[in-house]
């Protein structure tokens, strides 16, 4: 079976990793927002969970994940422990957090196609879920926070597009039977580096051709450059 | 059975055409927010399939249309890719669009009450899924987009009620086991004329009686007139 | 059965009493956000619903028990038209509302609890769970709203706290066998005055340590003591 393509204590600390690392970005967003440690402690579940949970209510895997396992459950309180405590020497090295945060993309966005298919959703809709399993968790945050989300910004570098292109090289290996522990880690990797070069070299997608002539009187115009 | 009025191909393509005008809208919203063409695409996805996908998980219909289906999923990435190189000759037909929103509102919720009622749901549940079958996706819209959702707004022109006039016809219809394809489109034709008025003679919903009294010291308050 | 403690009539009545009151501080914001009529009916029924609905999602008991029980659906219709015609009254009964929302959030913590265990969740998922559906609708009122969800901020007043002492307190009688009518009403009873009293002496949680440091140059820090 697909899910069984990794020892389960791999596949488990995979997952893990991946929910600490967003789950860290939540608890600091809930700093800067100026929220309690309660509220940390949610965004920080959130921005973990909500990915996959999402997938797992479409793809009517219930009780979804996020509620069946302890780990998943207690890891996003202990980073917002962390960050409670400690969260100048974190912001200090938050290029260290952004990094982490490309490779729980990177896995999630496998992870996320695999578990889809192997629920029998189509190829398509199993790299689209792939991709709302990397990226929901930090929509579902930034709407709780009360900020426009990240994932939509034009001024953001891309984040989507890295976690598209693994999904989809997933899905592919799936179609064409290539799908093992070095080819699902080879897609998780590419989104990784994707995602750190759009950090580096801050590539972003464009916005609407002609934007502005239809939005003379949009206020948003001031600081865009067409 | 009552999903079987239309024969598929029809009632798919009524389908379709609902989910292209939301999509449309939710691309255009897209382009006055400043985001890029990737957000621009969430945007129409979510606005045109949400009100849909709250519908489906509700019913227990999962995984649900929005991911069992590739037109239902293409048809919003066609839209965007129109609003992209096209916006400024689409924003001057912003009438024609509102005039198409309307009649996806119409089909919507018609729609939506049927599929209810088909999975189980009493009468009155059935017609108000088939109006968060059609108000829902502007909602996610709304919200995704950090805007205040123009359906709770008092100062827009009434958009559930149309939609909620046609849901509770379909509905009685069912009741008194007059629904046919006739009857149907009827419903979905007077809630989208009930909306063409209500845009047209700038319709609105009260507000709570006494509003002054209450909110003397709400900053919010200034430019409301009681 | 667990849900069986309460002779039905008897757990039906106090459900209505926790969603009215909950419909009650829904409609209210609405009143507050200058929204219309039907924008009030909105916010109540998310208010009061939306708690159990994601429990209910969560579990997989679909439908959920807010589109099969026409009690729960009209309870908040009748909230709405209360506020809509008397609202300068139940604002002047402000501390009243209060109360009555802090015995719906004790109720549904253990109600929420006693739910999620009865579908098979563990006893740390099932409280989790109680406190969600405690607080999840009002945290959907917030978003809908267009508020930073009051459950976030770190100037109010301790909320989800008394929840999730209600919930464990819950949990613990379920896991010692120890659960009845009395020591579940003595559970909600605690959350009850909790609240109350973190009303009354502004209990408030704690922000991350050494705010200032790390926040120099965020805006959002200007009104804040660090």
């Amino acid at each position: 079976m697909l899910t069984d393509l990794f020892s389960p204590s791999v596949q488990h600390s995979l997952d893990i990793a991946g929910i600490f690392v967003f789950a860290m970005s939540g608890a600091l967003l809930g700093v800067r927002k100026n929220f309690d440690v309660f509220g940390m402690a949610v965004l920080a579940e959130v921005t973990a969970l909500g990915g996959g949970l999402f997938r797992d209510l479409i793809i009517g895997a219930v009780p979804p994940a996020a509620f069946t396992d302890l780990g998943y459950f207690l890891t996003p309180l202990v980073a917002t422990a962390i960050v409670f405590f400690l969260h100048p020497e974190v912001e200090r090295i938050t290029k260290a957090v952004n990094v982490f945060d490309a490779a729980g993309l990177g896995l999630f966005c496998v992870a996320g196609t695999v578990k889809a298919y192997g629920h029998g959703l189509g190829l398509t809709f199993a790299a689209t879920l792939g991709l709302a399993t990397a990226v929901g968790g930090g929509v579902l945050r930034d709407v709780l926070a009360h900020e426009v989300p990240s994932l939509l910004r034009w001024d953001r570098d891309l984040y989507a597009v890295p976690a598209m292109v693994g999904s989809t090289m997933a899905a592919l290996l799936i179609r064409y039977d290539a799908l093992n522990v070095s080819t699902s880690m080879l897609s998780a990797a590419v989104a990784f580096v994707l995602r750190l070069l759009a950090m580096r070299y801050h590539w972003r997608a464009p916005r609407a051709w002609h934007r502005r002539s239809a939005t003379a009187g949009d206020p948003a115009q001031g600081n865009a450059q067409g």
